[in-house]
């Protein structure tokens, strides 16, 4: 087979993304993340070597579970201090002209008539080239510094972000007809008001009852990306995801995901293939198996285990920093916190002890790491594309940019030389004519949001 | 007397800001607001030209006053379509060295945890050229898409905005210490714990316990800037201002303004002429008086009249639609709006028409307008500086970039040669400094926000 694979960086606007501590080796340039030109490299770097897109992760809080505080997070640059990945986009945009940017934001904590403009005015600057991450946020510590008490419940706030993009959608795809703006310069007509509609949303979470501020934009609607694995996640990624982020240890692992998803999507009513399905990942790729075997090694004697521990905390809720490092962590099970350890470790061979999982989470976060030739790494990522039906990869990054340096360098060629990746497009085109997940620019005729209805036009 | 002037280009993300319907003009490009290039090119034009800083405008809602409904300003994109302001400053940032990049942002709608997050990742990317223009919202036609059933009452939305910026004082100036960034590469420490400090808010509009999310920036707070005229936004800019922004159509009228600010400044506690007062204006600047005078006329011919009258209805809740153009504005007056009249026609020297307002609104907004050779504008900028006592100006634009690029062809050669233009700065300085508002990149050490006091640091 020749499904082309869809090649993504991921990374985030701090010094330790997924693999903590490692900023501070000598080869790495995270702790540049400050600066525009070590996004404008970082950009041009992806695009020259073959990306399809760089998605920018993002939390609105700290990681405090582990050990009861932040202190953990903070002494090893574990995703904090974080920046708002949106301002160094347009730098990026105008020093590359293919690269699409996929950005997470959260539905939780702002307003959607806002953030529908921010996107709009980003899909204009790029000229079509931006994606939207939603997320609904998993932060206490994000919640409680933005007027919440606490984290809102799990599936409410998808609820809530399923609200909240219907009324962006209405915005995006509906308050202003295909044909609105004439920029007739004779008759001093910018727009026809006419074809200008208020959207008159009164929902149960917002009421947004105007037209929408922005002209339409040559995607309109972003690009939806999802990464939800719960059974609400998916049954929401399912209804508005263009492309979903995936991740697990093995292909079988992801396997199961994918095929519930497609499943999902399926019963939602669209093409299960028209949703990609993106494998996040670590890949370590030099000449030869054993030079990248060796970097690989010498990653992981850089690597903070503590570092690892504080992100675990945040993402599962739960606080190992009271077991001493080898501690099983069968002993350390209880029902409260099961699902989420065995997410962790179901493809384990063995039981693992504290400081596996450490070790395991410090290159990579949760995902699978691979180290190897470009034939080596080129044949396991053929093996996922196959067993673990995938559409494509989330390559994540040890150091930075070095790991994306290393895959562009030696990898990409090789998967280009197998004909799994399309060649960039001679024209500049939109982030999701490059998916291929929509008509042309626009989300797909039979997507959710180009049937939903608005209030009847304003009479005049 | 020698004071140096601070030159400021004012501008919207839009197609028309202050001079309604120009952009149908063969030599207007604003209708390319929605491309990057357009910003960069700006940028670069006004950087080698001898600017201070771009500041960009921005309102959330659509003006609606005007015969009751948008419509007039979407047909002659009066401020609609309006794009956020923020997105694009980072390709202007990576363009230019020594440009400040000023931005409105209302303090009513988002939260200022992640406002303040988005500050200083510009204060960051831009190496210290951020400036904040504070603004409470005044369209209704905003509040009601943004999770308001009307504007909040204008007194309110200062209490509100004062507690917004001391949450945003706290995040900036004093959860992180100095030395809190050790990057100590050596021991794996990024930051260190003990010097990262929760804020501890509870007021009356918002609970912030947490930490900041970012590492302190150049200049931690972004220059603070404001333009309320009314007595309560006089209190609030004197407490908070660095720069205020006035208008006004007379030297003599302004002078008012800048004096009642600089008296309230000192009931403030501060030196009044700490605070640098920007005064708005739109200057059409020629080689001759004669070609200045004619492309002024011409400009006339192009502006929109009902363009006008729609902004004018935003700015002041006066509908002026169903009056014929040749009533007396005496006539139209009533006790409700009489201030919003006077405040545009009380230097005139006769009762003016509806059309007469119009005519005056429609090419620079609220502020006066000059035209002439270099030396007379000059002159007239001169008698500014003296008689309205203020210390620099923000030049609004009728053809964008063309206004400007007049400016930056003649008036700013012809302002250097009389010593009022500082040089730009040897190696690039931070937009405090430039300013000379601050001590150095920072706040000044007499600022409110600097003696703010945080909770008891967190017992460890």
């Amino acid at each position: 087979m020749n499904r082309k694979l869809s090649l993504n960086a991921f990374a985030m606007a701090c010094v330790g993304h997924q693999s903590p501590g490692l900023w501070a080796r000598d080869d790495d340039q995270s702790a540049d993340y400050t600066s525009l030109e070590h996004w404008i490299d970082l950009a041009r770097l992806l695009e020259d070597g073959g990306f399809d897109s760089l998605f920018l992760a993002d939390v609105l809080g700290t990681y405090d579970v582990y050990g009861g505080s932040r202190d953990e997070a903070v002494r090893v640059g574990a995703q904090v201090p974080v920046s708002d990945p949106i301002p160094a986009i347009s730098a990026m945009a105008a020093a590359t002209k293919n690269l699409g940017f996929g950005v997470t934001v959260t539905t939780t904590y702002e307003q959607p008539y806002a953030l529908a403009r921010r996107f709009t005015t980003l899909d204009h600057l790029t000229k079509g080239r931006i994606g939207w991450n939603v997320v609904t946020g998993y932060l206490d510590s994000a919640a409680k510094n933005l007027g919440f008490t606490a984290q809102i419940p799990h599936d409410e706030r998808y609820e809530i972000a399923d609200e909240y993009l219907e009324v962006c959608y209405k915005l995006w795809e509906h308050s202003w007809e295909d044909d609105a703006v004439v920029r007739d310069r004779e008759r001093g007509i910018y727009a026809d008001p006419a074809k200008v509609h208020d959207i008159g949303h009164h929902g149960q979470y917002y009421d947004v009852p105007g037209a929408f501020l922005c002209e339409p934009s040559p995607q309109r609607t972003p690009v939806i990306f999802q990464a939800g694995a719960s059974p609400r996640g998916r049954q929401f990624a399912a209804k508005h995801a263009e492309a979903i982020f995936v991740i697990g240890p093995t292909p079988a692992a992801v396997r199961r995901t994918t095929s519930a998803l497609r499943e999902e999507a399926e019963k939602a009513g669209r093409d299960p293939y028209s949703i990609k399905i993106i494998a996040g990942l670590t890949a370590i790729v030099r000449e030869s198996d054993e030079e990248a075997a060796d970097l690989l090694e010498s990653y992981r004697q850089s690597a903070s285990l503590s570092g690892a521990l504080a992100l675990f905390g945040g993402w599962t809720g739960v606080d190992l920093a009271e077991y001493p490092y080898d501690a099983p962590l069968v002993h350390i099970t209880t029902d409260a916190n099961r699902s989420a350890l065995d997410a962790f470790t179901r493809d384990a061979d063995h039981e693992w002890t504290v400081e596996e999982l450490a070790r395991w989470v410090s290159i990579g976060g949760r995902g699978p790491v691979m180290a190897g030739s470009p034939t080596t790494v080129a044949d396991t990522l053929e093996e996922w594309q196959q067993e673990a039906d995938v559409d494509g990869f989330n390559f994540m990054y040890v150091t930075r940019p070095g790991t994306f340096t290393d895959i562009v360098t030696h990898l990409v060629p090789e998967l280009r030389r197998r004909g799994l990746v399309a060649p960039a497009p001679a024209t500049p085109a939109s982030l999701r004519e490059r998916l291929g997940t929509g008509d042309g620019a626009r989300l797909s005729a039979a997507h959710y949001a180009r049937s939903l209805q608005i209030a009847a036009p304003t009479p005049r």
